[in-house]
């Protein structure tokens, strides 16, 4: 069966739902017939944002919850037939000042959710969003999913625990679980409120205000990118692929500098400037050079890859931002629930 | 400055300190004349017996508490000059069972800690007990340091973790870590009370008290057993060491197959017998073959070596537990804080 129709009247579960990738791939599933359930614990510094599900009100079931509570995660996983799970913080900077609350984040609460779908579902397909964060430092490149996992920060050990509880989970107990390790992800929807999920929501936010982005070092530090579109093909192509369960498969594209990226930005949206800036001490204790990741075996196994160029993905991500500038830099959690963003349950199941 | 006499007067913390180990290492350390504290949080059905210390009342200072709390992690840590963190559970079986309690054990609990070193004592050695069971199914054998981390059940997995919270503490922050990965350590002062804590103690027991040792499969895996004079010994030259800092090593030993083995306790008992069977399904799915590793790197830098061949070892395990099987039977709980067995703080400091 084609992937795309396979997820016609299909019961999916997405968690961190409401967040940039959850939330685009939500909007997708929709799209598709899919029977989406959306579940976030609303994280503070996290993806989420009412904006990014308010016209899927009544589409969708919502639950503001927390799969690291055994007994929401059960309600949430009941019935389900394939799980995106996409919870978690990505943040490398936070993880060092608050480790606990990555750990809690990114490695518990993946355990539970498992328990969950062990005891309650276990027929399952569960999709793990993993990252090439877990690699650490590259030793070659471009880094292959043979690569050892060498993380250096604290974010990047829980997000390898947490990929490792589904794979034992997949072959201790035959969990259909799969995980595929993103990259540097981009476009509408992404958080561009605070500059520590990544660099590029940032050099967005500072083209359209037009402010100055600063690059660190010599801004020759190569990273690939890939658009939300293709990464949520990718998402939609493991769910519905016997042969994932039990892999993993990293996702990549063409690499560009840093300082091509942030020009190229500020070349879109007609302002801002950039400058290059010395490292500052604590990023680059953390920081990994150049890392550009292969996907030559989702290619081969999923026929996935990346298709849409740098230049027209961030077009499409800084005219998002143009139009809807003021609701994202609005932290969050003071939009508050009655606006009519979204943010109640439709009870549409 | 000699390695033993080093710890002279030295103020040394030891976590899990009732444990097998760890009131192996508190033994010497004593002789030695370290000023020890020890940190236990009495988790069920792992190592911690009163009478590992029962002869250390009065010498050592006694914490019981968990490593996972903040404040008590605070007040175990300050002014010791190096900490041996041997806290957790290693039990694979119980891990698959109760994922949570793994995680909390051997994950969490020890980045509570590390936080606390990194505020409150940034100067102290951490030398962590890491597990050869991060390696999972050996890729090749005998197993080395670069041998890729494959754990293969959610033990593993936390071990793992807590591993790489450590290196990472001292890539981030000059934390002075190490990480000795240890392979089967047997010795006195073992668990035997139940089979989830490695085979050797459940042998011993089974000899001593006459019944059947039942080995799975042909009995041909191999593994490499260390006594735990010799691990004391490594834990001991990885905290004198700077050269130890930043790295981990294996311990390891010369292989000997586990029908052996259980011939060897059955002889040296002089009561018992072995048989073969099938494996059981539980065990079978999460059993790694053969597994043996190579020392060659502790060898070179820290002049480890094991000294102590199976059949004496074996010897002075069996003599111990023939000596002391009533009380090392007898679940630890059910013996109380009343039968002066040691379970009160010293007060010494």
């Amino acid at each position: 069966m084609d992937y795309l129709r396979f997820y016609q009247q299909r019961p999916v579960l997405i968690t961190g739902g409401m967040g940039f990738i959850g939330s685009n791939l939500a909007h997708r599933l929709v799209a598709l017939g899919a029977k989406v359930t959306l579940i976030d614990n609303l994280l503070p510094d996290t993806g989420w944002h009412p904006a990014n599900i308010a016209d899927l009100q009544g589409r969708v079931r919502l639950i503001i919850g927390d799969i690291g509570h055994p007994e929401t995660a059960r309600d949430a996983v009941m019935g389900q037939a394939v799980i995106f799970n996409l919870a978690g913080s990505i943040s490398h900077i936070d993880s060092m000042r608050h480790p606990l609350m990555d750990l809690e984040a990114n490695a518990r609460a993946h355990l539970v959710l498992l328990e969950a779908v062990r005891q309650y579902n276990p027929q399952a397909v569960v999709i793990y969003a993993g990252t090439r964060q877990q690699y650490g430092t590259p030793q070659y490149l471009p880094v292959d999913e043979a690569h050892r996992n060498l993380p250096n920060d604290i974010n990047g050990i829980n997000k390898l625990a947490g990929e490792w509880y589904h794979r034992v989970y997949h072959r201790a107990y035959d969990i259909k679980t799969c995980s595929l390790r993103l990259t540097n992800t981009y476009g509408p929807r992404q958080l561009i409120r605070h500059p520590r999920q990544g660099f590029i929501g940032w050099f967005v936010r500072q083209a359209i205000l037009g402010e100055t982005i600063t690059v660190f070092g010599d801004g020759q530090q190569r990273r690939d990118l890939v658009e939300i579109t293709d990464v949520v093909d990718a998402f939609l192509r493991a769910g519905a692929n016997p042969q994932a369960w039990g892999h993993v498969f990293n996702l990549g594209s063409e690499p560009a500098t840093l300082l091509e990226i942030a020009e190229l930005c500020v070349a879109i949206a007609g302002c801002g400037r950039v400058t290059l800036a010395p490292w500052p001490e604590e990023r680059a204790r953390i920081d990994i050079g150049d890392v550009y990741c292969s996907y030559q075996r989702a290619r081969e196994t999923l026929g996935w890859e990346p298709k849409t160029p740098l230049r027209p993905g961030l077009q499409r991500m800084i005219d998002f931002y143009q139009r809807h500038a003021e609701v994202y830099l609005t932290p969050a959690m003071e939009i508050g629930f009655g606006s009519g963003l979204g943010l109640r349950s439709s009870g549409r199941r």
